[in-house]
């Protein structure tokens, strides 16, 4: 019993060391084999110059979700420890699994694209975290990790490389798949003795500060987070002043909720903690679209209405009558604004913002994203 | 009653939303616009160049001044989470109006400038936030957040444009107009029961180390700060060099005199927390100037002597005689050092140091400045 | 004695401003004088270009070591305040020490290579702090500040220059040199009655929250700590992409082994806090070399293993028979994978991964950095 945990973490090290000792190579090796005669140092300059937008959703991943999740007062330590085990794993398992698929099992050239992929692959693991936190042991975690990357990636192929969807942000691969992901796990692993009690899951005064390092970390950097993957110059302006826009429009409109919902106009933590953020998920796909700075303020503001009445009205419902009990909300912070970031990016398209992809793929992507990972989290549960 | 806040807050997300659809363009456009032969790519370079520089501010605003907050144990939550709320409405706020000013009416084309602008101009708010923080609502800090930006914005256009003073790191035009905005506001809203009493106003030991992020996060970037609006190569070099000495040397000073007022030679935790960023705040006017390394070290040592001294005998003196509360000593951290660095740069001008400006002109800058926050102030309060 | 400690201070300041004010001046001065007839612009491009990874490194001084030390919950404010105090004291002087020496006494022209090496100076005295911290006075730690630099700039000349042994990420001058330094001091200050009690010597569960902040912004960070001394391009591409997979390796082996040496399983904070970061530091000399990602990995793998068997098994040893006290165990984090990281780069050089040193010149460094460390470090003591 003791000895499972150190055993599983030591075997899947060796099985990356090996994976990585026979497929994963520098990027400048590739150069020197296929073009002697000129030197590396576009591919190089290009790594430094991606690198900050890089370290900006490394902080997100490390530091945003695992602060964010510290709101739990007993679960504090463990939900940022774990969030580091999850990640540094996924970070090696992702960056393999999206290599050997793309390359279409040919050797990887270790890039800052492949880093980049790494921690989107994990914040897809991390977001599954946030609905089963409490509920896992860390050994069902990295099972967890491995199965729902292969998933992601699976989808994510199917989603960019088949149907040729539009979703720079990834609210449909990332968050949706992720939200739905865990809350089909949560789901399996529903226990009725949840329904009451509930004592653990209790905040303190601290540990929503702690939180708020989360919040404010991820709000910062989203920006960066539905920009990085975006093609240089135009694509990636546009993705970063979107992103903006939507962020800071969202804030409003949660503030304004949350107090119009709540019992003398008090502001609940766990929504500025997390309905905040939702413009950033909802924006994701049209991010590099033309959809102008006011399209994404209305996007935003929607994206925090949503969110609010989630935790309000959705999370108890699920509670009590579906049996799916979500520990930090990732329904409401992922799951429905991802599907709002489904649905703008369809509008947009229709209204002439985009013509690199079409409604009917986008669709696709959409049910495509939410249906692998519901039969995915059910496998998985 | 409790709808008061929500409808404000949404009213003035539609009003934002209005007029970004009205005036608010991508920058792509206007360059599609003007000069149908080249490529946009150089405004979008530029835009990642300065991009770095942008996150660095970004995260002074919401994590520095929100967490530097959170050392009164019963406002840490609310410091924090307003702080958001207010530089969410600020950001979008101080974008129009800035831009509006500027380009006398024009439309707006959102760059890297624009958005640099709106965080610049949302840390005014925060300062003064600094100073009336217990003592108001959240729709009262959304009224003063739109009046405080529009006097912020008359009064930054006056010194950059009328009297084309050099401010490049904003001493005068965003830290001393903050601190004597908030203090004015402050001195109309006193309340005679918080001359006793100040109950709230203790710090905790836990809320004093999440203070100190806030800190931190300030301290590293500001050098950030203030070279964030510079010209770029040999002033932008300046004005960071400059800037990281002034803040290694206050500290020192800051340390030495905090130690010299206490009783038996303890540190006190407000002096660290906030005086050893005086020296940020000092440097600021002449940043971009040649005052050599040692210059900016002689800056930053007076500015810590000061802010110490201000914060031991200068808040009891207002809290006690002038009948002004200031929370969070704003006066000692953003006030006198603003000052301090206004000064500063009419003895660097009188050096020689630099030629875009007059000490006339400082001056007035200087007057200007203290003149609109405390006019601005008192009609806000 | 009350004024011991201002004094000090103010002195050590006055004599920086006045070293600083003889020897230090901008970088484009020199350009103007020396090449009247080309622009300053390719060095102070190259300034911004590098300032991404300084800001990384500069959060890694201030808030990684700050507050990775504030696990103990007696002494979490005075570790994040006393580090910022010795790292402005260690700024200066290091940068002043380093271009002293490496100028050979001319004229040192600041640059961004001058303050990077102000930060790593400084971050060899912040982990030796590690090991007497809550042992002595600040006046004390200002004396210790100014001794160890000093030794530590002599010994990374000798390496450097003398030796031309490689050493990119500082394993050996650096971390076994600070954490070596550290423990001579604190075998000097031994007290019997830290034998038995250990009462301070607690964590309580919010200290080891804001203690996983410095963690995860050390552990985000490190590839930029172990790069940004490289050269540009393929050098730096290779030490970011090395430390990168070193350090996630790392947690995978660090969390197996805490839990396999720990009763019933579960996983100490101390390891998680601290083991993790011990891949960064092990990879550190052989970071720029041809060791290919599994072989990071191994290392990393390495590395986690002998940090949580260090604080298992050596700490207490230490303690109890050598009469040497180390407060947070900077011998496990930064000691022991020192060694590892100067005995990899001689395995690594016999492998043919580098062919810009010798295997001879590596194990001198590493004698050297270990001898100089103890010796400097008894004298201080």
């Amino acid at each position: 019993m003791k000895l499972k945990f150190p055993v599983v973490a030591i075997v899947l090290e060796v099985a990356m060391i090996i994976l990585f000792g026979y497929f994963v190579e520098y990027e400048t090796e590739q150069i020197n084999l296929q073009q002697p005669n000129t030197t590396n140092s576009t591919k190089v300059d290009r790594f430094l110059e991606l690198h900050s937008l890089f370290q900006d959703v490394h902080v997100m991943i490390f530091v945003g979700f695992g602060f964010l999740m510290t709101f739990l007062k007993n679960y504090g330590f463990s939900s940022v420890g774990i969030n580091l085990l999850i990640a540094a794993l996924g970070l090696q398992w992702g960056t393999f699994m999206w290599g050997i698929v793309h390359n279409h099992g040919q050797r990887i050239h270790i890039g800052i694209k492949n880093m980049i992929n790494g921690d989107l692959s994990t914040a897809t693991v991390l977001i599954s975290f946030g609905a089963v936190l409490g509920k896992i042991s860390p050994t069902q975690m990295l099972a967890m990790t491995i199965l729902e990357i292969a998933a992601f990636v699976g989808n994510e192929y199917l989603v960019g490389e088949i149907f040729k969807a539009s979703d720079i942000g990834a609210s449909m691969t990332i968050h949706a798949f992720g939200a739905y992901f865990g809350l089909a796990v949560a789901g399996i692993l529903y226990q009725p003795s949840l329904r009451k009690g509930h004592e653990m899951e209790k905040s303190a005064y601290h540990s929503d500060l702690f939180a708020m390092i989360g919040t404010l970390f991820l709000w910062m950097f989203w920006p960066s987070f539905n920009s990085v993957t975006a093609e240089t110059g135009e694509k990636q302006y546009m993705a970063i002043v979107n992103t903006y826009f939507s962020l800071v429009a969202c804030v409003l409109t949660a503030y304004a909720f949350s107090s119009l919902v709540e019992k003398r106009g008090r502001l609940d933590m766990a929504h500025i903690q997390n309905a905040t953020l939702a413009g950033g998920v909802a924006v994701g796909t049209c991010a590099d679209m033309k959809i102008h700075p006011y399209g994404s303020m209305i996007i935003g503001s929607i994206a925090g209405i949503v969110s609010v009445f989630g935790f309000k009205f959705l999370t108890p419902f699920f509670t009590t009558k579906l049996r799916i009990h979500d520990t930090c909300g990732v329904h409401n912070l992922h799951g429905l604004p991802g599907v709002v970031g489904g649905l703008a990016s369809i509008v947009a398209i229709a209204l002439g913002a985009s013509k690199t992809s079409t409604m009917a793929m986008q669709a696709a992507a959409l049910g495509s994203s939410i249906g692998t990972a519901v039969v995915g989290g059910l496998i998985t549960g």
